[in-house]
Formats: C-alpha cells, structure tokens, sequence
C-alpha cells in the first residue's frame, strides 16, 4: 500500500468505463466511494447538459476536468472557426458541470505542414482565452504521445506544451500531465519543473508491452513499465496537489462490468500510483 | 520528379526486403542500378562474414551503412559485458564490409529507471569508441520513436541523441536522422542544426494514418504524413550529403516480390524524398 496519496485524490475519467453511461458512473463513483470523475462530451450529449448537470450535482460528486475541447487545426479558416465555437460550447458546458479545467487536445494537421498546424493551435486557444475568463474555466494543455501525433495532437511533449502556455501569457491556460503520454521523455522532470504552478491535471493509467493497440493502448496501473510514483511526486514538488484521474482507452477493460474495473482501479491506485 | 536528390544517393536498407537473402538483395540492387546497401547482421549471420564480404566486394556496392549495434542497457554488469562484447564484433563486420557506420539501437530498460539506463547506454558507447577507432568505423546513434522507448531504444529524440553525442565528446560518434523516428518533434529543426557535421545517415520511409502496426509500422514515401522534402534539405544544409537509405519494416511489403518492391521504391523515392 502506497500512503503517499490519498484515496480521497483519485478519480474516475470517465473514459475507462466507457461502457457506462454518465449516470452509470456517477452511481458507481458514489457506491464505490469515489469522490471526483472527470467527464467526457459524448456522454454528456448522450442526455443533454441539464440532466448531466442534475446528475452531478446531486450525487456531490466533484469534477475534477470536462473532456475535451481543442481540435483547431483545420485548413480553412471558417473550419477553424467552427472548432472555435465548439471550444466555447465546451467552456459552457465546464462551467455549468464546475469543472475545473477544459481539457484540450489540440488536434491534428491537416496536411503535412505540422508547424503550421502548430501555429492554429496557439491561435485557437488564444481566442477563447477571454470566453474561459468570463467563464471561470481553464484550459489544459494535454501533450499527447507523438505517436498521436498524425491523427490526435500536434502538442507532443511537455516541453512544447510548456513553450505554447508561456507564449499565450495567461493564467487561465496551463498544461496536463498524463504519464501514459510524457514518460518516456527525457527531458521530463526538466519540463515538469518549467510547468511549476501551471499543472492542471495528472492522469494515471500504464504502458504494458507488448503495447496491445495503437489509439486503446493504455494499461491498468502497475501492469506497464512506468514510474508512475516518481512522476506523480514531481507534480506535486512543483505544486499539483489536486485529483489524480485514470484514464484508459482499452478495449478489453471496456468490456469488463464496470464495477469490477472500479474496484481494480481502485487497489491498483492503492499499490501503484 | 523532384531533382533535388540524385538517384546515386539511394540506398537499399535490407530491412525493406526482410523476404531477401543477401544475394537476392545484393542481385537485387545490381539489377535495380541501385548504388548502395544498408545490411542487417542477422542476414550476414546466415552465409556468414566471409561469403557476405565476398558478395559484396564481388557486386561493387557500397555498403551505407550495418545495422546494428547497441542494446546496451542490462540489468547486470556481465550482462552489460555481453552486449558490449557483441557491440564489438558489429564494430568488425562493419570494417570488414568497408560499411561507413554501424548503426546503434541502444536498447530498452531492463526495469521502471530509465534514466538509469539511458547512463548505461553512454557507458556502452563509451566502452566501445577506442575499437571503434582502431577499426575506422563511425557509430551512429538513432533516437528511436518514443513509441519504442519501452522495447528499443531509451533513447528517443534527436535532441537527446546530440546531448549524448556531445557528451561522449568524440568525433567517431555522430548521429542517425530517420524520418518515421523524428518528424512529429517539435523542435526537429532546431535539433538538425545542432548535429551539424555530426550526421552520419539519413533515413526515410513515411507514417500512414492509420499506422498499420506499431513495430510494423512504417510505410512507402509518399503514403503517409512526413514532409521528408524539408527534412532532407535541413540536413543537407547541415553537412549531409552521403546516402538516403529507404527502411521499411511492414508486412505487406515483406509479403511482396522484392523486385517489385525495389521498382515502388524507386519510384517514389524520385518524387518524394
């Protein structure tokens, strides 16, 4: 058993109960005593904000992110108009479900000019930074795996998304730590340092080998090769202190009930995180 | 047809034809009017040192480059010992092939420190320059992609490839740029500069969406993402102007006849590279 984190700091994306409808994983957050679950858009849409929103609030359940906006790059610029005004859709809707931060996975290129594509991504956020003010919600910057790089997110390391946060200037946006994604990096705990006081989020799951798929790829923690306790005492050196989310993209651990995934993410979080 | 790059300058990295014995690929690029080969030491380990220096000599190739060295990281120093050992006589079959490189692979992580075997890998480099030298072969360090931190190769950036390099501080080491391992980083171009005149092999091959397989995973030039055009001229305008070896590790084209294959790789590396 880990003491080092509190049970009280875990909690559920929603993503890795992707069988489950919103309301499905509320109730099972509440039965199994989780305290925050960090919600996901396709599921909200599933049954409209305000009933998400009656769901949330009465089962005293925090949000600890909604999931996701960013998406910019797009080669027109009506297109990236569009995304824009569904990163704002995406605000509203953090802001009614009090969620802490917008989740940003800020998309890919277009065409082969990913510096570019690079360039949309820091004039996306930096449009609706004055929208998430006004709203009281923040934006993360989610560095994706490079291996995402082509179809998911051109922001590949932390460093880039340290860089992209220092050029936008402002508070309201700051960067996500997914150990799945930046582990491998070299220059880590270098640029987990760099984002003192910017970090917005810290999501566990593990990187098992072989990797069983490219886009479901994550593992149950402790079943991969990261470190995930070094990392997590490095966000917290540099002053994150706030929820742990596990999420995991998995096929096989979609198809498991429900419960019983809340149950082993729950020991596994005791032992490995 | 992009006239930029001679056709002189290509090089069959035998990996390509994975379905071909060395004869079959050496017949294969005589044939072809392909100049150079890139040979793999599980080819040379089939009809051995001898035949294989024959083989070659007797065709008049060039040989860009052996593959490969490295796989230092153990978790024993004996073990350690024994992959050095072995770096060793890659470093003779090289000399003996008049091969200009060995390349170096460097290895995975016996266990969750990375870190740690990142410091093993320089040891290893370290421990094997002076026969390096003695033998007048260069060692080129490719970062792999990050994807294959875990199964490969602990080093994965070209901008960690030129710390190491420039901390092991001597001219017998350069480094590897491939394409597929480097396109997404966002600080590639930064990092080309800074290898100058420490480029010792250009490779190329491109990332289709989606990636057909993860260490499978690399596709015809022309049929994925890269922009290998910009790639290619940065590193021409840092100093290399050797051989651009096409490495294609995927199923379907191994399933392929290797002369077709060679015909396809002619013909795009004329209009993509």
């Amino acid at each position: 058993m880990n003491r080092d984190v509190e049970m009280s700091r875990l909690s559920l994306n929603q993503i890795t109960t992707e069988n489950w409808s919103l309301k499905e994983a509320v109730d099972g957050c509440v039965r199994n005593d989780i305290s925050a679950i960090s919600i996901w858009r396709h599921k909200i849409a599933e049954i409209g904000l305000k009933e998400s929103k009656h769901l949330i609030k009465s089962s005293g359940l925090n949000v600890s992110s909604v999931c996701r906006g960013g998406m910019f790059p797009a080669s027109t610029a009506s297109e990236r108009q569009v995304r824009i005004d569904d990163n704002k859709r995406a605000i509203e809707e953090t802001a009614e479900l009090d969620g802490n931060v917008l989740v940003l996975v800020c998309g890919p290129s277009p065409d082969k000019d990913i510096q570019e594509s690079r360039k949309w991504v820091k004039e996306g956020i930096e449009s609706i930074i004055p929208f998430a003010e006004q709203h009281g919600v923040k934006l993360g910057i989610e560095p994706l795996h490079p291996m995402y790089a082509a179809d998911r997110s051109v922001i590949t390391t932390l460093g880039e998304a340290n860089v992209l946060q220092a050029s936008l200037g402002s508070k309201q946006v700051g960067v996500i730590v997914d150990v799945f994604h930046v582990w491998w990096d070299p220059f880590l705990y270098e640029e987990i340092k760099r984002a003192k006081g910017n970090i917005l989020g810290f999501h566990v799951s593990d990187w098992k080998v072989p990797l069983p798929d490219i886009f479901k790829g994550r593992s149950m923690m402790g079943e991969g090769v990261i470190d995930i306790p070094r990392i997590r005492k490095a966000v917290e050196e540099n002053g994150y202190h706030d929820f742990v989310e596990v999420e995991i993209i998995n096929q096989e651990i979609w198809d498991r009930p429900g419960g019983e995934t809340l149950q082993w993410m729950k020991n596994s979080f005791a032992k490995y995180v």
